[in-house]
Order: C-alpha cells, then structure tokens, then sequence
C-alpha cells in the first residue's frame, strides 16, 4: 500500500487549497489529493456555461496542472471509505493509500426537495459534473419554457444566464419568500435585483410555492400551491445544496449542528489525524457562533487554509463564517457581506446603517461610468460593521471584499469614515462623493446624533 | 458686516467636503463658503480634459449644487485678508465676513523649478483654472511636439492624455529620476508603467533633466543636461505642488515642518478659531511622524472632514498621510497604497513581501478578463501591511482602497491571508487564485520561515 503524509479528499474551491496550503507550509511532505472526476467544474462558473461560456469543458479547475506546479499526487478515483484507526482510504478503482493526516473536501450536493414529478427528464439540478452539465446545455438549445424553482443567487443567475442563453427561451423563477435574494439583502436592493432580471424578460413569481412537477416521462408543467400551472419543458432546481458527508459518516466521524462533518476551530474532526474543510464541514456564524448553513467558495477557500496549514502543527483558529456574495445580473454588480438590517434586527442587535450612492467616475462622463450604491450596517452598541451590501458598478467585487475584511477585523464606522481612500477620474467617484467613506460618515452622524 | 458661525475658504477637494462635514455636525450653524473662481475644475480630472472629455467646462464641481443642497452659502471673490483677532475675512469684492470659526482650504500652487525659459509661450503648468485649461486644449489642438518635464503622476497622465488627444502628437516625458513613479511603486511596477506609454508612443527619457526651454517669445525647444535637445512646441510642467500658504502667513499663522499651515492634530492652526486642510496645510507621516510633503484629494477629504467635525466640539484626530494613489496608464490600472518596499528599507524598517498575479474573471474567458496583479509589503516586526501595489485590472481602483484601510487599521499578513474573499465569475479571480489573499498568504509563508 502506498503511503502519503497527506491525503486531501476533494478536487475544488476547499480540496485544492487545503493541498497547496499544505505544500506551502510543509515542502517535504508526500501529498496526494483524490477527486471522483477528472474535469472538475468552477462550482461558480456553472451558471455562466449557457449564456456566457457555451461549453462546460471551458469551465474547468485546472487540477493537473495545479498538482504539477505544486509537486501533488493526483487520482482520479471514488474513495469508497476510510479507515480512521488503519489510517488508510480506498478507492474505487481498488487501491489503497495510507495517510498521516487526511483531509476530507468532499463538497456537496443539491437539495432535491420532495416534490412529485422531480424523477422527470428535464428536471436538472446544479451539479458539479461536466457531463451533467452538458445535457443540461444540450437542453436549453432546444427549450421553449424554462421554470427555475428557488430565487437564492444561483437560481438568479440560472435565469440569467438561459435568458441570454437564447432570448427567445421563455424564463421563470419561482420562489417561496416575497422577493429575490431575500437572505442575503435588505428589500430595496432585493427590489433592485428583480428590476435587473425582469428588464431582461425574466418573469418572476413571488411567495408562491411548487406542488407539483407535472408531465409523463419528461417535464411539461409546474403546479403551483396557489392553483395556477406554468408550461414548463425544463426545470431547473436552484434551491441550495447539502453537505457530501457519507463517506465521514461511515468511517465513524461525528456530525455537527449545522449537518456538516463536525470540526473544532482547527477544522480537526472528531478524529485527531482527518481534517474536513469546505461543503461538507459543519459551520458556525461569526457573529454569534451559531450554526451556520452557508456554503460557498469563499468559506471553502478560508477554511481549507486553516486545515492545511494546522495539519503537523495548529497555526490557524477559525473564526466562524461571515459570509460574502457577489453576482452580476443584466451587466448590473449585486454583492454583500455578513449580516443584513433585517438578519441583525432578528438577532436582536440594535444597529445604525448609512448608505450612499454616486456614479463610479468623476466626472460623470468618463467611459465605463455605473452607479455604485452603498449600504453599510453597524452594531450600535460596538458601532462596528457588521454587513455590507452593494448595488451596480463591478468594482463592487473587490469592495465588497474590503468590506469584509473590515467586519472580520471589526472596523468601526470612524474607522471606516477616516480612512485615506484613493480616487481617480477613470476608475472610482470623486473625492468628495466616494461612496464607502460617505455610508459611514452618514451612520456617523447618526451615531452623533445618539 | 455679515457674520457667519463657520467660513470656509476653498471650494475643491477640502472646503466642500469641510463645509459638508460642519453642515451634517452642526445642523443650525450659518456656513459660508468663499471660493475665487466660479468655475472649480475637478482637480483629478484635469488630465482628462485632454484626451478624453475635451472640454474644461465638463469637468466641474458641481459647488452651486453642493452648496444648495447643504443650505451652505456661497460667494465667488477672492479673500484677500484675514483678522484673526476680530475674526473676519475681507474679498477682493470689497467685502467683509465675520466668522466663529474659520477653516482655511486654499490648495496649492503647481511648482515652476528655475528653468531658463519657463516663461515662454505655451509653457503651461497644471492650474486649477477652467480658463487657463482651455488654452492648454487649444494649444494641443495645433501641436506637434510636446515635452512633458516630470514623470510623477500627473506628467504621466497628461503624456498619456496628449497623445489621445492626438495620436500624431509627439510627446516626450522627461523625468529626472531612472523611473517614472518612483516615489511610489518599486521598480517591477515602474517598468510597467513605462511599458504601458511607450506601447501609446510616449518616447521616455529617463534620468535625465531640463537645462533650459528654449525658443524667442514662444517655445522651440527644450535643451537636456546631457546636451541633447528636443523639439518642442509645447511644455508641460509636470513636478509637483506648493502650498498656498500666502494668506495665512499675512495673517500671522504659522506655517510647519510640511512648508504648509501649521496645525496640530484636530487640524487646528495656531489660531485656536481657525483650521487648515488639504494641500495648504501641513502634513505628518502615518508611518513615522515625519514631515510629509505628499498632496493628495484623499488627504485632502480625510482632514477636510476632522477639520469640520472639530470646529465646535474636537471628535477626530489626524493620525497622519498613509499615501493611496490611483491611475490608468494605456487602459492599465496602476495603484499604490503607504510605503514602497524601498521607502520602508530606507526608513529602516525590515519588511516581508507577498505578490500575486492572475486574471480578474474565472474562467479566463469571462468577459472583462484583465490582469491584476497584486504586491503587499509589511513590516517584519510587526507583521503589519504597511504598502500595496497594483497594476492591471481596473478594479484596482476600489483594491487599492481596502489596502489603505488595511494600512490605516494596523491589518497583519494573518488578518488578510484569512478573511473571507468573495469571489464571482464576471468579477473577480477565482477562490483559489484570488490575488489579495494569495500576496498575503505568500508573506506568511516567509515570516513562518523565519
């Protein structure tokens, strides 16, 4: 049996980096990282293959290529179970491979609600497969009536994207809450995301839940609870994902609160040599360590730098989950950070917001000019950010980011109202109307005010 | 006479937002504002008169707007004195206003070196003066062969900008220094900006300067130390800024270290009524208290709004010049933020760098793809950030603004390489090769090392 220091389970947005995290902080040791597909998808680039891209094999993590430049083991191959006390994996392809320390990146799967008819042809979820995704492509070239069932970011995008997929493809998302985005943002900028899809056809249909997925073999409706049927030949299930935990589970690994594979600060599991990170690894909420059901890159990323960098010797504490977005829909930026007004509110804290909005060049007649809106919440008490959301120009990918780091570092609005902010005719607005440092002077003066 | 509780003198980067900052404070103060053109150019801006909005009368502060908006008033004449022991101010219209408070926004002036010539035709300076512009435009629409002297900011701005004005112009920039930008990036990003001119057919002459403008009433000619000599048409003086200190020093206010208005940290001068901001005042290091002669828009806000909030009640405290520059090169971004690593080895400090370069989407094919390539350098010691660098991707313009604040807040290598970075297809890098975290988590590696 070959033997390695290190085993990560797991090819994409926590896999990877707990890998090459690892081969930093440890150039000697043998690593190996196993992934159950060769073309492993951009998790966040799949919405982007049918309207943008048009080819899942052009939305691919480059693993060989990262494996080779970082001197990392690669298989292709299901591991089909791991044996905690041998410390050993095995995989379907038959092989065993021994470990010092295992990294288990196993990712999720979509949530398929139990709606009757789901089993039909044409009902696809977001899955991380090329080959799925292709028939999801080969599909759309040929749907009239598309129904996205969930309104979150990726059933957003999803609409998004069929509509610029072919125009003519008559798009529809259903979703249970009364708006789009609705965890994620406060209502006005909710508002502004169903303005940016329905400007671009995209019908949307709020509060309003599926009963039923109808059709014989293959889909050719969507009930509703209130009564009404869409015409449907695809439907498109976009209403979040689960944690992959079986293989954790059978080897005997506990599972956490938030139903993922249970990890203390150190991303260490129930087993003191597996480590689990990303999807699958249970999660907590920086702001009041509850259990958090949030997955994304991000997370996955940070977490996958704490368990590769902790694996011979704890370096890195997590500090919990904050959770930042971006999107774009219809050429406009959508993003935001830790918590929203209404989230903080229902948490019981007392907060002060100040927002600000302003063209993203001075003056406003500089090519490439969008408006860039700002909100920014505070906790009264600490007056310190706690969330963030951003509305227009692309530049509000990187702000955003900005936005979090201040939360995680626990800027307060003077910080952030006080600090030197760089402006320049061609990229940003003017001195005077910068957007970030005005939303705090504005909960400034509300804070004065107090 | 009339009597104000606040006047400010200056309506750019520092009186507004002073003004402003005293409206949003101080809600039942009288504010008036004295400014001595009617028309304010966005200083910023001037550059792109030039070659892309083609008219000084479309870059304007909108003063009127601002100031109806804030119920500030506002009065066009130019101050002419100031009594400090009766508290008024007298204009240049004959008229006098009481003030309770002052606050002193009167710029600079461009430095014009002692060159034989300087005072030939179409020798033009970078003046705040709509009027003055329009002449320089007028000139660039019948010239052929411009020499810009100074290969700072704003010398590679209006080179850039000459040459889109009309390709067929020769331009020359003439730099002193073995660098254009040297003050504030290292030589690996100067070398980029160089690139990104000479791609534009900007001819560079380094290390290099100006002996005498030649030419009988009007320019013919620039002659070099090295002996060499330039056609030349026109000359743009591009080398720097002094403060406009004349009216404080006739009213007995001190000027500092800086050659700018004394003042202490509350941005108060050494009249206890009157405060001073923006380019005229006098400037202090972030980083080690030294005097700084550094004029920025974003200094000039920052202190702008602790000398507004201080009038009546002291609330904020400078803690000195960080430093955030932005510009766009050839449609490069290029932005620093704080110290170069060569400005820190100079002052002394021991540093640990972390860079990182990849393409601004994911995957590459995105729309929008541009590269962004990003150089951090913080203190060993400390393990703080103390500077940033970035070239490419015009997203840089918000990026470099999170660096400041990171500056600004004392951020360790740690801190960054872990918070949680978002990241979205149409917007940023991907998860795993997202450049801010990835140049931080290089320069933990190293400190690890040590």
């Amino acid at each position: 049996m070959k033997k390695y220091d290190i085993i990560v389970i797991g090819g994409s947005a926590a896999g990877i980096p707990a890998a090459t995290t690892a081969r930093k902080y440890y150039p000697e040791k043998s690593i190996l990282l196993v992934r159950d597909v060769e073309y492993v998808p951009i998790p966040c680039g799949i919405p982007y293959i049918y309207g943008t891209i048009m080819d899942p094999m052009k939305n691919l993590i480059p693993v060989t290529k990262i494996g080779a430049g970082n001197k990392i083991d690669l298989e292709v191959s299901k591991v089909t179970s791991i044996n905690k006390d041998k410390k050993f994996v095995t995989t379907e392809k038959g092989d065993a491979f021994g470990y010092e320390k295992l990294v288990v990146a196993t990712g999720s799967k979509p949530i398929v609600p139990p709606i009757p008819g789901r089993e039909l042809k044409n009902v696809f979820t977001i899955k991380k497969n090329s080959v799925y995704l292709q028939q999801l492509q080969d599909q759309l070239d040929v749907a009239k009536n598309v129904v996205v069932i969930g309104g979150g970011f990726i059933g957003a995008e999803m609409a998004e994207q069929c509509k610029k997929h072919n125009p003519i493809i008559n798009v529809t998302i259903v979703e249970m809450q009364d708006h789009l985005l609705k965890l994620v943002y406060d209502e006005e900028f909710c508002i502004l995301a169903e303005e940016a899809l329905t400007e671009l056809g995209v019908n949307l249909i709020l509060s309003e839940q599926v009963k039923e997925i109808s059709g014989e073999n293959k889909v050719s409706g969507v009930k509703l609870a209130s009564g009404k049927t869409l015409d449907a030949d695809t439907v498109i299930l976009g209403i979040g994902a689960a944690a992959n935990t079986e293989l954790a589970v059978a080897a005997g690994l506990e599972i956490g609160a938030s139903r993922g594979i249970k990890v203390n600060k150190y991303m260490q599991t129930t087993d003191e040599n597996i480590y689990a990170c990303g999807d699958c690894a249970g999660k907590f909420s920086f702001f009041d360590g509850s259990p958090s059901g949030l997955k994304l890159a991000s997370i996955a990323t940070m977490e996958a730098r704490i368990a590769g960098i902790n694996l011979f010797k704890t370096r890195r504490v997590n500090t919990g989950v904050v959770g930042c977005f971006s999107t774009v829909l219809n050429e406009h930026a959508f993003a935001a950070a830790g918590l929203t007004e209404n989230a903080a509110i229902a948490k019981c804290c007392e907060v002060v917001t100040g927002s600000a909005q302003a063209v993203n060049r001075h003056p406003g007649l500089m090519p490439g000019a969008a408006d860039l809106k700002v909100k920014l919440i505070f906790e009264k008490a600490s007056q310190k950010i706690i969330g963030g959301e951003l509305y227009g120009a692309y530049s509000a990918g990187e702000l955003i980011n900005a936005i979090s780091a201040f939360i995680s570092k626990g800027m307060t609005a003077e910080e952030i109202a006080m600090f030197q902010a760089g402006t320049h005719p061609a990229l940003t607005a003017s001195p005077i109307a910068y957007q970030l440092v005005n939303a705090a002077e504005m909960a400034c003066v509300k804070l004065d005010r107090e």
